[in-house]
């Protein structure tokens, strides 16, 4: 299926739209890691324009779980600067809907609960530098145990701003030590695709006290001689929503993006 | 001391140069770390000529523990592109003499001990990114406890070349995991003064049983919150000096460097 959709015979297609285009068609319903590599992935956070303002400004109060890579207009499910013929709809594998900070469906498809006050968020998507890691011959687990990647809930605050608030998710990558500070120098490029770890080695000291059981994801073996590094990651917005119970939301299932048309290089600052 | 040190009454002297008159008039004998702010301090290890060569090979084979700073003409004591009036033989605050291996003496002056046949180098020093880590704010633990900074030979092999082999050493800080993670990002902008970490986390994995004995220097508290963080160290020749057995050696007691003119921007490379 990968290798299907990473060669699509349009070979004027960019390799992002190609991966939405099998989202939108059906013909893809999981997991987008690996896929159109050297493209940047997002995460998708969809609120009632009155929330809007106060959720762009709480993710300008907190870059590294929340980067924003682009915003809708009103009512629109385009963002043009992400990608030609993109549709926030449909071109995602999976989606959640929430009501009242309750998720009350998992979707492939939310035409037909779109509103004309909804306002879409594209958040960076660690995958971007995980490309860059890979590259640099460092294993990433969950990849390697073909899961998605672990996810926690953790005691670390975000900055509130207005009605939003709640605790920072982190995604988790297991790494030999000297993996590890390679990593911190690699993800520090990408600030806009979270940038470097937030925490490493001492799990519970962030309120994480069982790597076996994450909040979001699968968990992965962590070896004797690895220590857990931690970025902060873009399904922060789903334990917000959680947190603040906004009457209505739509985000992606995590681990299943919205591929963009931008390239992970793009968002390299050095 | 140290302020007398700093504020030298001639103002055009550069402070680096304040600190070598005071380690060759006698005054200053102990550690150099805190002085001259803003000027790298380096490593010294001094070698018969028809040794230099295969050193020089090492250092270059071993860039994180042996960063060469500078390199004296045979039988020289200056080199002048590390200070002006510098003389190797007085200018640091205390030395080691070692014969066939074995370390003889410890002495503040080895004017007596200078041969025609020998070659010196200086080797950065970590003194120059601590600097960069107070500047953030983030402790840094041996200052605050005004203990020489502790040191490991690790399991961890050098690259050998010609006569030249043996173990890292490494500089240990311990860290709050969020600091780690800062302070792998600003010692990775000195490549020339070691550069960023090459462990942290898990001791043993490198050959250290016991933190609170290392084989250099004093130890330092490490708190549960905190996790050890491992620079490459330029003791390192003292250890292959010791595992090599040259028939003559001289280097700087450790703690106690060479105080230059050059400042620690100038090996910035981002």
């Amino acid at each position: 299926m990968r290798h299907a959709v990473a060669s699509s015979s349009d070979d004027t297609m960019l390799p992002g739209r190609a991966v939405r285009l099998a989202c939108r068609s059906g013909a893809l319903k999981g997991s987008t890691a690996g896929m159109a590599l050297g493209y940047a992935q997002g995460n998708l956070a969809v609120l009632p324009k009155e929330l809007a303002g106060d959720f762009l400004r709480f993710c300008q109060a907190n870059p590294k779980p929340c980067p924003i890579l682009g915003v809708s207009e009103v009512g629109s499910w385009e963002i043009p600067a992400l990608g030609a013929d993109l549709d926030l709809r449909t071109d995602i594998p999976g989606y959640r809907v929430w009501k009242d900070g309750e998720m009350i469906a998992e979707v492939d498809d939310v035409r037909d609960l779109w509103r004309d006050d909804l306002v879409a968020f594209v958040i960076g998507c660690s995958y971007s530098f995980e490309e860059g890691l890979i590259a640099e011959g460092i294993g990433i687990r969950h990849v390697e145990e073909d899961v998605r990647v672990p996810m926690y809930r953790t005691s670390i605050p975000c900055n509130p701003a207005g009605a939003f608030s709640g605790p920072m998710v982190v995604s988790m990558r297991p790494l030999a030590p000297r993996d590890a500070i390679r990593a911190v120098q690699i993800s520090s490029r990408y600030p806009a695709v979270h940038g470097a770890p937030v925490h490493l080695g001492l799990p519970h000291l962030i309120g994480i006290e069982d790597l076996a059981k994450p909040d979001y994801g699968d968990a992965v073996t962590v070896r004797d001689d690895e220590i857990p590094v931690f970025w902060a990651c873009g399904v922060t917005p789903q334990s917000v929503i959680a947190t603040v119970k906004p009457s209505f939301a739509i985000t992606h299932k995590p681990g299943t993006m919205l591929v963009t048309d931008r390239r992970n290089s793009e968002y390299a600052v050095i």
